[in-house]
């Protein structure tokens, strides 16, 4: 009955939108909000009406969904004359520019533009504030799959101490092409190429670069801190060979691209926001933002997350560990974060209130790479002489890192054999020391590989 | 700075918070809003101090973090009498008298009361949105999963066409008792009793009635429709054998009880809610809504959800297929879904702004359970005679039901077998038609066994 009322009362508002962009997502963008009207009317509280659409050439060849007279090549009039201002450009000029201009109009913006928000999602925000408008950016992380949301909102009356994902499609897709068919990293990435799954120049993607800007919004909703993309650590899967899959698989694990959170204790972060211990760190208290290829047990939810899938783990005091999987890329589920986020800041136009405003209160502090916590595999080539294993031993121990497991892989000649050997969850710093003295020691013939273990 | 001049400018703003039950979520809730109280007042824009706490035993021994002088059996004082009421007593009465008597009064409402919901979900809209106030309930399903919010706002610019859930842990941990160790229904709910994952009278969990009120809940926001309890086709696992379960396996399936909120074709349902086809439905159009226990696919997301672990999949036409996993029940996860609805409701009267209305303007017709579209497996012993397979799949096609495949589990002395076979997806009324034909069929000896199978 209410609804009804709601929407009789409001039967009469028109909220224009423009969108700047018409590729993939703008396309479908604009199909739906075209189909379905009736639907996004009563979602939404008004009638949303396309107004304008900017391209760079307004007589390329496009699908028949796009219609022809709202074409413009002239951005700034479309991102400065409508209610609901669709961002749909990516990279960071004209976009920035275009975005804040739209803001300052008193137009909500909608982007899923990561690389923008990681560089800068604070100037942005503040734009939004200024002009008392919503800035809203769900399709920016793992497309369809609401992870903005659950960690913009979901989370507010939690705290999160760890987030953990595959958030690039591209990077898990060639990976599975390593795993399943034993491709070299080159011809899987080829494979990828031809069938549409990575760019020309797949730089962004296999160096992690649009991973990296995805961590970085995460931990900047997780934590309530600024990270900006030059606070990622980042490690791309251009190294990984089709050996390095076969030897994780033959030690019970998959090799994944993740992002990662954390927040390592003990002690008290900035402000009242508290931290829980997450392994031994030594007393340094903040966090630690990283991509990088690591190990993850096949057993573990994030194993099982093939193809172009992504999934994000959320790890929070209250609510203990959460899972969200969905399709991170194209057209169609992009289009549904967008249109998600334009039903929100309509429904805001109509009824009153704002999307959240930027929370950076707890200010922590963004940790260097060798503070991160996680385990090492390391693979050792050593002397097959009564006690090595107790030397060994004893060098994780002097250095503060335990041993979780060890395993003898393989005899090569009569007295030398592989031992690949996980550690428990320690800083970087001590790890790192571990494999130094290690190194050192006259036991060890060679260190075979150090490889990163994610996922208890 | 934005967030920093918030703040300071609300500095003074304290919200009133009364609390109608202090059981284990109660508990964590008050608990949690006293140690955490300076990243509330930032996250919602005001103090959030607790005035009231309302028990029917005030003398009782309580966790200290509940505080005495807090506590009154005056629940509908503490009900009108505050900004933000929590209702975690449970039941119909007297939680919707008190929670219609606080909306009145003009209080934000947080419940985790899926009956509740499921009974008078639209009177409780009815009345927040009279009083021009927030009504949340993000808790009422999967605890700090956030699927309430995925449903109700994130799908917002799309289209749900089927929602599978694994939503009662307690049926799910029984079950996984069964398939792990072998155990009878009965020997698995008296361990889940034992450990206190089931309760003394187990009626609500294993007759499927707590996931029936979830589902009506999942179904209403999925396809903007008042569904309630009584449209709920309910089969809980009471029947349910560890040789069912030893059967499901030989057969690559898990045994699971779902939830199933599933939009049927063809045409366009009420208004302009298109309707996309799934499985062939003899033209009818609707959504249905059960609870029962179904073989699953041993490699379908849902087959590993484990223990007391939820997991919801939502199927859309752009977003494609989202899970969303975590712990579905217990003190904390719950007590986190309340504290997000808090800081929702809280920042609204801060900044203003409302939760969603009742959406059901799509009114799509609740279909009885002959319609439901699923897949059948059928166990039959059979003439081991030339000619029966056709015979048999002759019956099938008939009736309109295609095979997906046939296995010949067992032979039964010289001249009989035991036959599996498994249908593509048809509504029910045309897999019981040719179940049927199959009993009067000369060749079918037997119809051993009929199950559902969900999950393509």
């Amino acid at each position: 009955m209410a609804e009804v009322e709601q929407v009789t009362s409001q039967a009469g508002r028109t909220l224009t939108v423009g969108v700047l962009g018409a590729g993939t997502v703008g396309t479908q963008v604009i199909r739906l909000l075209a189909e379905q009207a009736d639907d996004f009317t009563v979602r939404s509280g008004a009638r949303l009406e396309v107004t304008g659409v900017a391209v760079r050439d307004t007589r390329a060849r496009r699908d028949p969904a796009v219609p022809r007279d709202l074409l413009t090549d002239d951005a700034t009039a479309v991102a400065t004359s409508n209610d609901i201002v669709i961002e749909l450009i990516g990279g960071i000029e004209p976009a920035r520019t275009l975005i804040l201009a739209a803001l300052k109009s008193g137009a909500s913006v909608i982007t899923g533009n990561k690389a923008l928000i990681a560089a800068h999602g604070p100037q942005l925000y503040a734009a939004a504030a200024a002009a008392g408008t919503d800035f809203y950016y769900e399709a920016a992380v793992a497309g369809a799959v609401p992870v903005v949301y659950a960690l913009r909102e979901s989370m507010a009356g939690d705290r999160v101490t760890s987030v953990l994902g595959i958030v690039n499609g591209t990077t898990n897709y060639i990976l599975d092409e390593m795993t399943t068919k034993g491709l070299s990293f080159a011809d899987a990435l080829a494979t990828a190429q031809e069938l549409g799954y990575a760019e020309a120049d797949p730089t962004a993607d296999v160096d992690g670069l649009d991973a990296a800007a995805k961590c970085a919004i995460i931990a900047s909703l997780a934590f309530h801190t600024r990270v900006g993309l030059d606070d990622v650590t980042v490690e791309g899967i251009r190294d990984i060979t089709a050996e390095d899959i076969r030897e994780a698989h033959a030690s019970g694990c998959e090799v994944k691209l993740l992002a990662v959170a954390q927040r390592l204790g003990p002690g008290a972060g900035s402000g009242s926001q508290g931290v829980s211990t997450t392994g031994d760190t030594g007393g340094t208290s903040g966090i630690s933002v990283r991509v990088h290829p690591a190990l993850v047990p096949t057993d573990h939810p994030l194993a099982s997350v093939h193809g172009a899938f992504n999934a994000v783990l959320v790890e929070a005091e209250s609510a203990g560990r959460l899972m969200f999987y969905g399709q991170g890329a194209g057209g169609a589920p992009t289009a549904s974060a967008v249109l998600s986020d334009v039903v929100a800041a309509a429904a805001h136009r109509v009824y009153g209130g704002q999307a959240p405003r930027e929370s950076s209160y707890a200010a922590l502090p963004v940790l260097g790479p060798e503070a991160a916590v996680t385990r090492y595999q390391v693979q050792l080539l050593v002397d097959d002489a009564p006690g090595s294993l107790a030397v060994m031993a004893s060098v994780f121990a002097d250095n503060g890192v335990s041993i979780n497991s060890v395993r003898q892989s393989a005899y090569v000649g009569q007295e030398r054999a592989v031992v690949t050997i996980v550690t428990h969850p320690a800083a970087v710093r001590y790890l790192d020391a571990a494999v130094d003295g290690l190194r050192r020691c006259d036991r060890v013939v060679e260190v075979v590989s150090v490889r990163r273990v994610e996922g208890d």
